[in-house]
């Protein structure tokens, strides 16, 4: 396909870039570019008008969707044919569709904020529940989602896979200082605690300017942060299970949030 | 360790058995037997009086943890050391704690049925969802999981670890025929779709005797499921996103059920 230069080793700077990106949390922060892995995630990000660097595909992939090859690569600086025993080493999932972008991360702006719902997330750790909670919140209507700079990255393969490209969309605050970012903004917090003396959700009647933070999935919400929240809420539980999965936690609380 | 019988052979009748219960779904089925991966989970399938089948430990295992091994053994008709390579051909998880055990499925009786509530799954196939569903139901107090038999397997290494053990002891029910099966005990139904004609499930009172319907991942409660349920009921959405993912949606059901 025109404009798409044959790589042939891993040893190409591209290659070598794209590879680094793919597992390096660090080396995204670094080089400020992250990787969008299959057709319908580059698709997303080329609709969310997201930058691409590179774009590597099969010739499989060229011969079953040439317009769509050519549209990615059309947004593309770089863009490459790759062999697919090469092209496999590149990427996370099994089997692959034979196309991979590396895009640049947007900038986050700290204009996210207005008198709208928003989430905010204190050290949480898991790709798969960033992911998942992403696909919530805009599914019900957040505006946003506040997140600590000691959680895990948005721009992992597996956070974006887990969010179904919401994640490429979603308005994204990174702070050190999440209290402060959220008094700042004027915002009513509410920490999502286990904690029978906490305030039952079902009972609170949200509103516009209203955020709901969401902890780590051992420790839940940090001290700190907890101390300087305007109220503690929690999900009352009735069963065995110490507690509930931080997804699931967060989808309870953000469709109390959003009625 | 006393009674532990040396293993170094992948032809070993019971390795063979335990490769195989990992592997697939039938042969669960036909044996009637599944396995057990790591410490946490062995443990609580003890607590609930699961009946061991086969144990198998790393020696490393066994010194490190020589009372765990001896209480898993004592419960178990056939025990074994098994040498690390060879006992990581037989585990799932990256990193194996080095114990796993073969277990009886338990008799699934049609007796979970009261004057409660109960959550239903119609086609769900995701392991990691009904894992999920499982621990969200138990947190929430739900008494049961009523399955179609198209459904994924319960008894999957990935649904058992995605759902904490809580699969090892909610109450489920298999069924070939949902809508007969919630008709002949009496329940009241509400299969939860994408609807914007469907009642708002932030409307509804839920009282004892009511089942909420959780179809397929991709295609939502069948045509005849929705047909026979006596409400439909939905979640509004407001955003980009096309659905929620099925384990957002049960949790936020379970939780409107349980109040």
């Amino acid at each position: 396909m025109d404009g798409f230069t044959y790589i042939s080793s891993k040893d190409n700077q591209y290659f070598k870039l794209a590879s680094k990106l793919q597992k390096s949390s660090k080396e995204r922060k670094n080089e400020g570019k992250f990787v969008l892995e299959g057709l319908r995630i580059c698709n997303d990000a080329y609709e969310n008008n997201i930058s691409f660097f590179a774009v590597f595909a099969t010739e499989d992939f060229i011969k079953k969707f040439p317009k769509e090859a050519e549209k990615l690569g059309s947004v593309s600086e770089n863009k490459f044919t790759v062999p697919i025993s090469l092209f496999e080493k590149l990427c996370e999932t099994k089997s692959p569709q034979g196309i991979l972008a590396v895009a640049i991360i947007p900038e986050l702006s700290g204009n996210i904020f207005g008198n709208k719902k928003y989430i905010a997330l204190d050290n949480l750790n898991d790709p798969s529940n960033l992911g998942a909670i992403s696909r919530t919140a805009e599914a019900l209507g957040i505006s946003g989602i506040i997140m600590t700079d000691d959680s895990c990255d948005p721009y992992s393969p597996k956070s974006i896979r887990a969010s179904m490209g919401t994640l490429l969309r979603m308005p994204i605050v990174i702070t050190s200082d999440l209290s402060k970012t959220i008094k700042e903004n004027g915002l009513r917090s509410f920490s999502c605690v286990v904690d029978k003396e906490a305030k039952d959700i079902g009972s609170v009647s949200f509103k516009n300017g209203d955020v709901i933070i969401i902890g780590n999935e051992a420790n839940g919400v940090s001290e700190a942060v907890k101390k300087n929240s305007d109220f503690l809420i929690t999900i009352p539980m009735k069963g065995k299970a110490e507690s509930l999965n931080a997804a699931a936690a967060a989808a309870i609380a953000l469709f109390q949030l959003s009625k």
